[in-house]
């Protein structure tokens, strides 16, 4: 191919089995063409590209040291995994990324025996190292667990956790934690600004003073006598109090960059006799490509772009992002209301929550990697008469579900949640879907769960939460731009549980939820020229249902269906639920439920993805025919 | 009454602004009498002591330096708050403790303004804390945010991440670490060691001591330049870096049963112009009751007792729990299979895994108050071969749940989940009712769900779990006694998605899924007595659904109900999903769903809970006639 680098020495080596025949002296060159290539490949595709580059010598000089894949190597989140990918067999399918049927953008294990983990998620890397550690030690085999993590993600309480739980696994465990003093915004936080104390007060350990050190230290035998004196164990280490006081040996900080460093470091590391170990690598985000070092997210993710002047294809012009609509609304609602406050969990530009960080500096809170904290914070500021927002995507606040049901829920609090990214959600794949929010929201009593349908109507549910005081209430919106609609030149405030018919007919009832409005209307056209006069509503709320409107639209048309973006027990499921406890079902009732399908989709473009849901207007047609054709006499003849 | 013990001074105070009217050389008789009542108070009822008798010096000496209820006071976990409600106002109702209608066990909203933020599960009080003291800021009104954490729930992630934010709140918040060496369960982990060491290499700070340290240093206007240098913020605080490099000033450990310490020092961090600090406070659990302290789990949580004694009214001797017999038969298994093993997070007498952890130690977990790291350690073990249980209660698996759905479901792992208090609770309340696991677990594709209805079911699904390795599987069970049916010599193998048929019948069709069995038998015998043959079908699993005997009941009996132990969107959602997929309800179908209401139910006999949430015999009697009577002509008489 015309974009492809030449790579000579890259080309001899498909595996680390090829990777550890070449001399140490080799593996600077090898990394430089690993680093061309993975640029030239996120060019061709887009995707993940500042953390890949960062790594690009880690990963070399990781696979050149350990023994992967049996040692196994889990990288935290995974969207840097790309240099990864190529290193382990991967490369004949690189330009494929985040494409359907292509190669996932994150690790996954049924993609390669060298994937041990899947990850996307942050911060679940040690957890998984630790399992595969000590099952080794239990079984008495040989193999490490090697876990990657971001300083970013070392701040999520499940990083604290595991580390925590770390001691049990002695030497097989080795977490290198890849300090690059940036998740996907600037980091926050005490452990941050611990890691950067650390770093700028020291010196990177010099070649000469490592080799010394390390020679001396680690590959030794430990006096197992001698190690239970807390002097003796911080004696060994090179400082690092904290992690040293959860139970680690603390190597660092070393040069990421530098391979004559790592490598020596890393053979040290895998020899010890004792640990757990956690290595503090410190790299650059972006590192070697001059257009990500200068951007300011150090090109987190990209869109496709040219290589050489790293200028990324814009996007066609298109309506405005569902996540923006959401930050500016929240701004004029501030505006109006001092008592308006939001909170991310790391994602200050994902959540469109930038514009508002901006104008009220004083009531943005980015809680970093932390959905856990940030809603029970939330919570806190809302029993103080706050009116917060929590801006957290749908995928993420699974990670705070406790906190939703027990400081929410249960005390009936008004913490407003903004859910973005809810429903499918094209390159990103299954482990970034959000699609389970509306059942597991709508399940809670004392719970208000909207979906917007369009960006309109999420000016007028943003508005609407914000006035909302007497409890807990949701709106879910996905990713991407809206569908192009006028936004409104001063927000409505919704009546709660209340939907809205958007069209009107009498054979059919399309009973929407959210976004998936548009394929209704579509569909409602489709069945109108077969002769069939068809009603769409947009229910708005998943709870409470709009009883009423729903026994009407049940009662008086043929066939009803419901649409949503989201998975069984959700929205369909509670139309059902309904129907059946009026028992509007007991005269018979052609009602059917569309919803995403029980199996996690892969990553594709978003119109590719619905149809394999079934979530589009060719499925929603084929769904009323199909039941208009049905048997309805099935029950009566099934008895006979 | 005879059993309440003479308290002179206790009976003067009835609120803090009481108790503040006190000398400092009144407080010893207060706690004393304090902890006097405390324990007459729950001999009466039962419920958690241990904890708050640990605290009771602690309770007086903050209620008497703060300015409750504006200072905002959170006892994390809440079960140490007996003596709390005594001195706020609620001595009169403490032996109405975890009764119907009566106080809850734990801190709640509705019951005082001394409880502004609700707690029973672990490690929620720093960010809830951090969320009062941010809105009193943003606001400029007066009040801090005050949580009191023991060492265990410190351990938990959420707590960690909480710390992480705590440094804007400046002098506004005050953490107390109650450092007792314990949760329920002694302490696991790196943390607990370090906490440990610090304890056992310095003396508590003495008086002197205290008041020279604390009156030269906490209390003075703190210089913004010279605390900006590392060395001069580490010279303000004494020891104790890991909080400290998270950004805390660190004053500690002091005594905590000593007042003569605790006041001084609360005092002067009260007065502090600069924070958040962490004061490290020394507890016994159990203090002052020598049945409690000579007990090994410190009367964490005990039945009634004789207060001279102590010894607990023994249950009426009944039917094994649940969990013993899980832990009984996980124990069988690992017997043959040394690939089972068992995780629990701080509950291994709860979960009943006590026994498994005596029988194999090298293969249990105890991972401490990290339900996040649990789940996702599990993952590794399974992605490495083994065959891992996790066993955590229903409510408490909620703090998992984005593992469960990233780490387990999405990479299909064969991790094993065994859900203890699944349902209503009884005396602990809404915040312990395991009332969404089916519903937040049966919408994730890949995930087997079941539900034992008896003892001897738990037994066939702990094997059958065991076994199944294809990939994730949970069984759930209730809180307390089995039914009493006899446990098989032999377990057997269940196929995975297939009910039994209990009883047959023509007319009725009951589908249980779960404990309601009973009662759905106890329905079937009412309804025959009526007329009524009554089919009692036990589904086993709630996914996959056992769709053929589900389509046979439906179609063959002229009024079906389901029976779960659950919110809705679980069972009866799947199985009205199912029934509306399949164009069953087309011709008619007299379908109904019985689970628990949309409210959170407060503590009750479990008894009482049931008939309220209309999850009994009667319950099932009246839904059964009551669809029968209902004009089946509903919808075409709508219509017309």
């Amino acid at each position: 191919m015309a974009d492809t680098p030449v790579t000579p020495l890259l080309d001899t080596v498909s595996t680390p089995d090829d990777l550890r025949k070449l001399k140490p002296d080799q593996l600077r060159q090898l990394a430089d063409e690993l680093r061309t290539e993975t640029i030239s490949a996120v060019g061709t595709t887009g995707g993940h590209l500042g953390s890949g580059l960062g790594v690009v010598e880690l990963t070399t000089a990781i696979h050149y040291v350990f023994d992967t894949p049996r040692d196994r190597l889990v990288w935290d989140v995974g969207h840097q995994c790309y240099p990864h990918k190529i290193l382990t067999g991967r490369r004949d399918r690189i330009r494929t990324l985040r494409q359907g049927g292509g190669l996932s953008g994150f690790t996954k294990r049924n993609e390669s025996e060298y994937d041990p983990f899947g990850a996307a998620h942050s911060s679940t890397s040690i957890s998984a190292a630790l399992g595969f550690a000590v099952a080794n030690k239990i079984a008495g085999t040989p193999g490490k667990g090697i876990a990657v993590i971001g300083d970013g993600a070392m701040s999520a309480g499940m990083a604290y956790e595991a580390m925590n739980n770390a001691e049990q696994a002695g030497n097989r465990l080795v977490v290198i934690l890849n300090d690059n003093d940036m998740s996907i915004a600037p980091p926050v936080g005490g452990l941050s600004a611990y890691l950067s104390r650390i770093v700028s007060s020291r010196e990177f350990l010099g070649i000469r003073e490592l080799a010394k050190k390390l020679a001396r230290r680690l590959p030794r035998p430990f006096h197992n006598a001698a190690r239970k004196t807390d002097e003796f164990a911080r004696g060994m280490t090179m400082g690092g109090t904290l992690f040293e006081e959860l139970g680690f040996y603390y190597v660092g900080p070393i040069d990421g960059h530098n391979l004559e460093h790592l490598i020596p470091v890393l053979e040290n590391v895998r020899d010890a006799e004792e640990g757990p170990i956690l290595v503090h690598v410190v790299t650059k985000k972006g590192k070697g490509y001059a257009p990500a070092e200068a951007a300011a997210d150090k090109y987190h993710g990209v869109q496709k772009f040219d290589v050489i002047s790293g200028v990324q294809t814009k996007a066609p012009p298109g309506p405005p992002q569902y996540q923006n609509v959401f930050g500016a609304q929240l701004v004029a609602e501030a505006a109006k209301d001092d008592r308006i406050c939001a909170i991310t969990a790391a994602m200050p530009s994902g959540t469109g929550l930038d514009a508002f960080a901006k104008a009220y500096p004083d009531r943005f809170f980015d809680v970093g990697i932390a959905e856990q904290h940030g809603v029970t914070f939330a919570a806190g500021l809302a029993a103080q008469g706050m009116r917060p927002f929590c801006a957290i995507y749908s995928t993420f606040l699974q990670r705070a579900y406790d906190q939703v049901v027990h400081d929410v829920a249960i005390q009936n609090l008004p913490v407003r949640f903004a859910i973005d990214r809810a429903g499918l959600v094209g390159a990103d794949g299954a482990t970034h879907a959000g699609s389970f929010d509306v059942t597991y929201l709508a399940t809670l009593p004392n719970f208000v769960v909207m979906a917007a349908a369009d960006e309109a109507e999420l000016v007028h549910m943003t508005h609407t939460a914000a006035q909302y005081d007497t409890g807990p209430i949701a709106v879910r919106y996905p990713r991407g731009n809206g569908t192009g609609v006028a936004l409104p030149a001063t927000p409505e405030l919704l009546e709660i549980g209340k939907g809205r018919i958007v069209r009107e007919g009498k054979a059919v009832a399309i009973l929407s939820l959210g976004t998936r409005l548009e394929e209704a209307l579509k569909a409602a056209d489709v069945l109108e020229a077969k002769g069939l006069s068809t009603t769409v509503a947009d229910l708005r709320f998943a709870k409470p249902l709009d009883v009423e409107m729903i026994r009407k639209l049940l009662t008086t048309h043929e066939v009803a269906v419901t649409i949503e973006e989201g998975a069984v027990g959700g929205f369909g499921a509670h139309v059902l639920t309904l129907a059946s406890d009026e028992g509007l079902i007991d005269g018979g009732l052609k009602l059917r439920t569309l919803r995403l399908p029980d199996l996690f989709q892969d990553q594709d473009k978003p119109d590719a993805q619905y149809a394999e849901a079934g979530l589009d207007s060719a499925a929603l047609v084929e769904t009323v025919l199909k039941a208009l054709r049905h048997n309805s006499g099935g029950v009566a003849e099934a008895r006979a």
